[in-house]
């Protein structure tokens, strides 16, 4: 299979998508001209031209985009082709209200914005395949493409009757028979045992909370309805294409997508990323989506959208300093990134997204955000020998699982308070700040590369998931357990004693008697059993240890006395079990501490705060995220890559300063 | 009639929800041997059955529930039987759609929760009281059966076209007319006259506020239409089993249902309560609705629902701490409950309440929880005979009306910070905290018997309540009145002047020139006519006096200097007014004054802050709400019935405690 | 054409809503004998009587409105008729449910309040039509009638498919071809080409952001589709009463009609006024609406609603203290009103607005309400020959357009903390407390007459307007224009470089590299030239100048050292620009010296805070909205017409205070 290797070649691939629909053609020779300036290597076209393509049923034009696609080879620009199967033409909601996506409560999702399609829609099915075998066909050879591009940021639900066809076949296929849905999504509560597969339907408006076990299954079931869409499309192109690479562009962080079975139907992974630049932690967050990006992938991925400034979706939309576009980028690279691209090449004068920033923007060239561009785009021309296809390596793994995700964020939950993407942030965060480079992994993946493991909180860990936790650590890894974690089976059953019995014995716990969680904003004391203390948040448990040693215990609130952190050697290894979410400092030290004991280490020691060090191949990246210029004193000699010089002993970086790094003689 | 005695037959009844259908028949025996253990004498069964014991249209199933009863039967466990009928198996919506209900703004309620019928619905009706005839006629005279039980916590409003259709015949019955419902409704405002019955429509979705006395009217219907629904099915199982009291279970000071009309269809008054334990007021709260239980039985009252520990519907479900599930359901027997139940015996591994607590948690029997349930259980037993059908007696009366709730809460009133049970339970608060025990009454209840009669505030009062409240006073009794009150008749007309013309002349008032809303967080100084003062909140209003004394007048803001609370001797009684909504304190020493004047005697003087006392039969209840331990004294020699000696002259109470008193020698 | 004059005949016109439907007809007898103790002139009847007037379809009953209006007559009241059709009966919405409303979710808006109507309805408009000629007809040429009311506060908007149907027609007119329809919106963003006029719809429900172009013409379009109401309408009744003025009443600030637009098809301008008298700035609210509706009205207009004291719609509805009805009366009368009415005369017992206060309350003729009221009756009877058609002229210019308010509130945008009318209000207060009087203005108005012109914040800029302004200034002109100004064209295009290159070019600018809102709560500093400073907040801008001067830079913030505020001498004007939102005190200090730069003066020099100074005509009127007694020396000798004596050189204003000051000898 093709991969992203096929599409770089050497280079870091460097653009943005490109809507020249939007323009008339005698701005696309300015395009050109302005890409070529910048450095643009490749822009994805065509993402939302269906209704240009075909506008009206089975009436195709391709006449603007034969122009165009020979227009940007001739330049030397690579083009990532997408199909355009995200956005609908009015025409086929006109003609098809059925391929309308269906709200929960039944009111119709009408066209006049993006992705109004049914996922389970035949109709919309049978038209996107036409469209893509119409592209596949025509430009599957030609010299231009680089890469396709299927569809865009999937994330429409569906609660029509088309939709619970699909979801009774799918079930079906899950279960087998109506006795085991039945069993799976315990029926037998409130009376809702379904007698006929007729009967069943996605979880639509009800009275009162809705069965969490066909919540999770729906969310499965629209994850793989989206996955089935894409692989139908992927066929279609590569068949048309042998060596080209497919891929889509997921959300960052997205709830919505099983990033772990999709990046297995892709050939390249692609994330889009878009921290708020006012956000003091918007650095941590990139780095985290980039390590999952690159875990999802196994290796180098694919920036596919970032913005140049501002935003339009925000409440406020803050554009970017000076170097601000730089950094991250830069960032991504180091976090395994092979291609930097952005939403989009020229800013849009019309529709909803206009105030979004792009790299030539309404002002025009004359523009500081474009000459920021330019000069990346030399940079990463510099870089790309020294780091396409490099690897990233770390002795950590974070579990992460889109299944847990889904069963542990429902309603009816000890507190509503508790997030899963912000405990994940939170766990990362102690990390990427003392430097430890983190993948993201499945739980039921190999561990066995990593000096540590970490688990935020899983709620739902599935037999397989369990075992290989188990013999992880009997083999001498070691386990940080957060709470709340191993409760409930694959179909969301709690598990018997209420947190499963062989994660109990791995952690030394008798039992859990209460969840007990935290108000809002109160806060509960621990002490450490050396003395120090610190505070936990959202979250404690009325713990009965069997034979775990008690790291720290609480010292105020209802269980003060109780065990709060306890450590528990086992078999060969070692499992820390952590029954609060501790703030951020004392989270960051006990985990430290675990990875220290472990064996791990971060890829730099002793630097100032606000930088970040990573270590790509050979290569450190360090990236200034403070406020003020930082000095570093990496130990070992180097050459500075972007100053193209030796570097000093002493590194100063700048505000957004970055220094990539290598060692000198390498 | 059969009434509570019936079953309890001198005991105070113990246990809970029981729902065997989710568990396999082997946990039946386990369950069986633990609630024998933990003291059960009763469970309820089949709340939610209805899918399991008619798991196709009238293909029923009873094997296993025969076996279940059987063998409660013989552990001599009672059983209070269920009527399915809250929870319709998902068949009935798939296959009738007409029995879910519909929103206001026309969209359908699916099944997938529970509740989700129409309660007009003649196929949900028809369904429903089908069951009913089978299980009536199969188990009407088990040896096991204890009590019926209907449905649960009716609570489903419904919008569709056969409500609409529903609607318009109890309006034809209430109002006779076109014309008198014209007439009632206003409707000459807006331009909303009827010509035909077919126009009227429940009140769904408008462009803006919609008519209040629609509103009204739906609310009582609404409420009637449920009941319809109870007493049908009351009335088949009443057929089978002469002698068998029926109930079903209100949840707690619930708008829904008016209860003073569902109490005299009832044979058991039966009432769920879910305090949040991280409430600070949550016991005073939990003495509200015990005393509208008691109330609305006049006598002793099953307390159906309470949790060991968290819920699950909070944003954030506290655990209790220990302690405090005895300490709460001893409050309810102290308050007139010989009933103590939970939902549920067995907690749930799968569906929506799977993190409710319940009497036998996930963690299993081997846990604080039960342990707790098990010594709860035993002390019960022995409380049974010096406790069950005790009287508890009050010489105050709270006045409360579904009618004036209805009226008072809707859009387009002075101020949409006021809020009934907010209102009432300041009041009741004021009282509990002084140990005045107190019955809530309807307005145009036989009010003789009390000494004081307070109205926290009620917008609407009948003629009837009105020359009610008038004659009580005038032979002698007492009234404290807050503020904006007789404002309405019984169609949510205002009455001429503003406020009804009896109402005024028993307070003294001769106009109240406007209603003066305070903004949130507002306070108004109010100086008492000795020289102490305190702080209004929510409201005040521009009186001008008849012959009232003024007690306190405001002292801040645009009213400073005008009357705001009065008193008035009238006939041999005395009638005082209080404008604004008095800070705690000053309610207090306010209620407790008029109490001791007209010669109410709290349960027990000189208590330390945060005990609460109560009088049951001879029986004293001292509980200790309070944060630490404290002592009482109360005058006289008593036997502690739970620790079985002779009391200290000084009874301690641990936080969470509790002693029952007898007299020596009683 | 008929206008005001043809009402007033020199009087101040004195009344109020009068619903005599509401009450049985020995009622109006009272209501009669009380408006003449009052002082009323003018009622105005049958705004909410369709039902009462067309009981049944086409069944029509007009005797009670026969007596009414010759009992009025006899009375010397004059009538100002309304055509019902705000309200059409529920027989309406049941025999024909497609004149309903359908939501943006395609739900029906039921009747059961009001303005149930869809505006596109080919049915309702038939029947509004013939409602209309009846009445017409009947009473075109009744000695009563003074003027005629079309309808009530025009405000509905619909999604249904006649609506659609419409929107197409509408479309067609407005964009003439398919092509430029999809040019104007920009459809070539995210698919949205249409194919067929049939595909066009409404901007319905949607998966995310819908087109800002089709929003901002379906705001046009729905203001034109309830502008044809009214003028049909209009027409009707025109017709048959040659000489009688026609007018509605439009909410205060209200953003669903083109006031420009509607003022024209008027014969007399009416504008709703309800501050929230808890509102330490309701008076300057007051001023804001009122001098707008002068603005639409070129003259004298109508206070066609006010309350006396409460509304019904707040969240909290607070009372007027003593005195405030009539300063904010008197204030409308200074800005240019010749009526002053009130909703209602007699306050409702029944229906959704019996809390909205009235000038005959609950509580009846002997209250402080009714007894202010009839004061203020003679008052305005006094005043009537010095002010009834006297203009008040003002020398500035605060430019408003419906356009810009429509294009510039929708999501994506920059910022969503900036708020249209908010933004207009601290412009219009900053000159309001600096006594300069304001028209509002169309950007495209002529206005040669101004000596200064502010825009707050106009996003779009038609070429006309573009064009206007620049000669303004160019003529000798002064500007002060506020940020994100000129960045669309009529149709939402940004601008070419992002802001139109003639206004750049008119302000002295070279680019704009980024808008830069600010965060909630987020403040900027800025120095001015002469080293002082001020706070911006909401909003600031990467600037670079052409040739401006720097009157103010920012020194905070990623800003910092950029140019906030500059000056730029163009022709023989001077154009400002202001980047960001400056706090209150800044920017009045900046308005008053850009005004007395541009030779406008304020009223009277040298009031204390509070006091509000107005001249209309001769007249000087000044108003004490502050807290406690206030005295002011306006210079020269004045009789005080409200006093009816000479003026002291010191008049002394107490709280709520008004004076109306003649020049002696004029």
């Amino acid at each position: 299979m093709p991969d992203l290797n096929d599409a770089t070649r050497g280079r870091i691939l460097y653009g943005g998508d490109y809507n020249p629909e939007q323009w008339p053609e005698e701005t696309w020779q300015e395009d050109v001209r302005l890409m070529r300036q910048a450095g643009v290597t490749t822009v994805t076209v065509g993402v939302f031209s269906w209704a240009r393509l075909e506008p009206t049923p089975g009436g195709y034009e391709f006449d603007w985009l034969d122009r165009l696609l020979d227009l940007l080879h001739a330049a030397g620009i690579g083009v990532v082709l997408a199909t355009p199967t995200a956005s609908p033409p009015p025409w086929l909601g006109h003609l098809h209200p059925e391929t309308l996506p269906q709200a929960e409560n039944g009111t119709t999702v009408w066209y006049g914005s993006r992705n109004q399609f049914c996922a389970s829609s035949p109709e919309y099915r049978r038209r996107a395949a036409a469209i893509t075998e119409q592209l596949a066909a025509r430009y599957g050879q030609h010299p231009a493409l680089t890469m396709w591009h299927i569809n865009n940021e999937y994330g429409t639900h569906c609660w029509c009757d088309a939709t619970a066809a699909h979801f009774r076949r799918w079930l079906q296929h899950r279960h087998g028979s109506l006795e085991e849905l039945n069993s799976a999504w315990g029926t037998a509560f409130w009376s809702q045992h379904y007698s006929d597969w007729a009967e069943i339907l996605p979880p639509r408006q009800a009275q009162y909370i809705r069965n969490p076990a066909q919540l999770l299954d729906f969310a499965r079931f629209t994850s793989d309805a989206l996955l089935e869409c894409y692989t139908a499309e992927h066929a279609v192109v590569a068949r048309h294409s042998p060596g080209i690479p497919v891929t889509t562009n997921h959300m960052p962080f997205w709830r919505g997508q099983d990033g772990w079975a999709w990046a297995k139907r892709q050939d390249v992974v692609a994330l889009d990323l878009y921290p708020d630049p006012d956000d003091a932690l918007g650095a941590q967050y990139g780095a985290l989506v980039q390590d999952l990006a690159r875990s999802m992938a196994g290796g180098p991925w694919m920036l596919m959208e970032q913005a140049t400034g501002a935003v339009n979706w925000r409440p406020v939309n803050r554009p970017k300093p000076h170097g601000l576009t730089r950094l991250w980028s830069l960032q991504a690279v180091a976090r395994g990134a092979d291609a930097v691209c952005f939403f989009q090449w020229r800013q849009s004068r019309q529709g909803a997204e206009k105030f979004h920033s792009a790299m030539l923007p309404h002002s025009g060239p004359d523009n500081r955000t474009f000459r920021e561009v330019t000069a990346l785009g030399a940079e990463l021309d510099r870089l790309g020998p020294a780091v396409s296809g490099a690897p990233v390596t770390a002795e950590i793994a974070l579990l992460h699982d889109w299944d847990s995700w889904w069963a542990g964020e429902q309603p009816g939950r000890p507190s509503q308070l508790t997030g899963y993407q912000e405990t994940v942030t939170a766990w990362h965060r102690a990390l990427w700040e003392s430097h430890h480079t983190t993948d993201l992994a499945h739980p039921a993946a190999d561990l066995s590369g990593y000096r540590l493991v970490v688990i935020p909180s899983l709620y739902l860990l599935t037999d397989t998931a369990l075992d290989n936790l188990t013999a992880y650590v009997r083999s001498g890894g070691t386990l940080v357990c957060g709470w709340f974690t191993g409760v409930a089976d694959h179909q969301d059953r709690i598990r018997p004693g209420g947190v499963d019995a062989r994660l109990r014995e791995l952690l030394g716990l008798a039992a859990v008697h209460h969840w007990w969680p935290l108000a809002e904003g109160d806060r509960v004391h621990c002490e450490n059993a050396d003395g120090t203390g610190f505070d936990g948040a959202l979250w404690s448990e009325e713990l009965e240890l069997a034979d775990a040693e008690v790291h720290a215990r609480y010292r105020s609130g209802e269980l003060a006395g109780r065990p709060a952190v306890t450590r528990h050697p086992y078999g060969e290894g070692t499992a820390w079990y952590v029954s609060t979410q501790p703030e951020p400092e004392a989270l960051r030290t006990l985990l430290d501490r675990a990875a220290r004991e472990a064996g791990a280490r971060p890829a730099v020691e002793g630097l100032p705060a606000g930088v970040e060090a990573v270590r790509r191949g050979e290569l450190l990246f360090l990236l200034n995220h403070g406020p003020q210029q930082a000095k570093c004193e990496p130990p070992g000699e180097w050459e500075d890559l972007l100053a193209n010089r030796r570097a000093d002993a002493t590194v100063v970086l700048e505000r957004h300063g970055v220094a990539v790094l290598k060692p000198v003689g390498a």
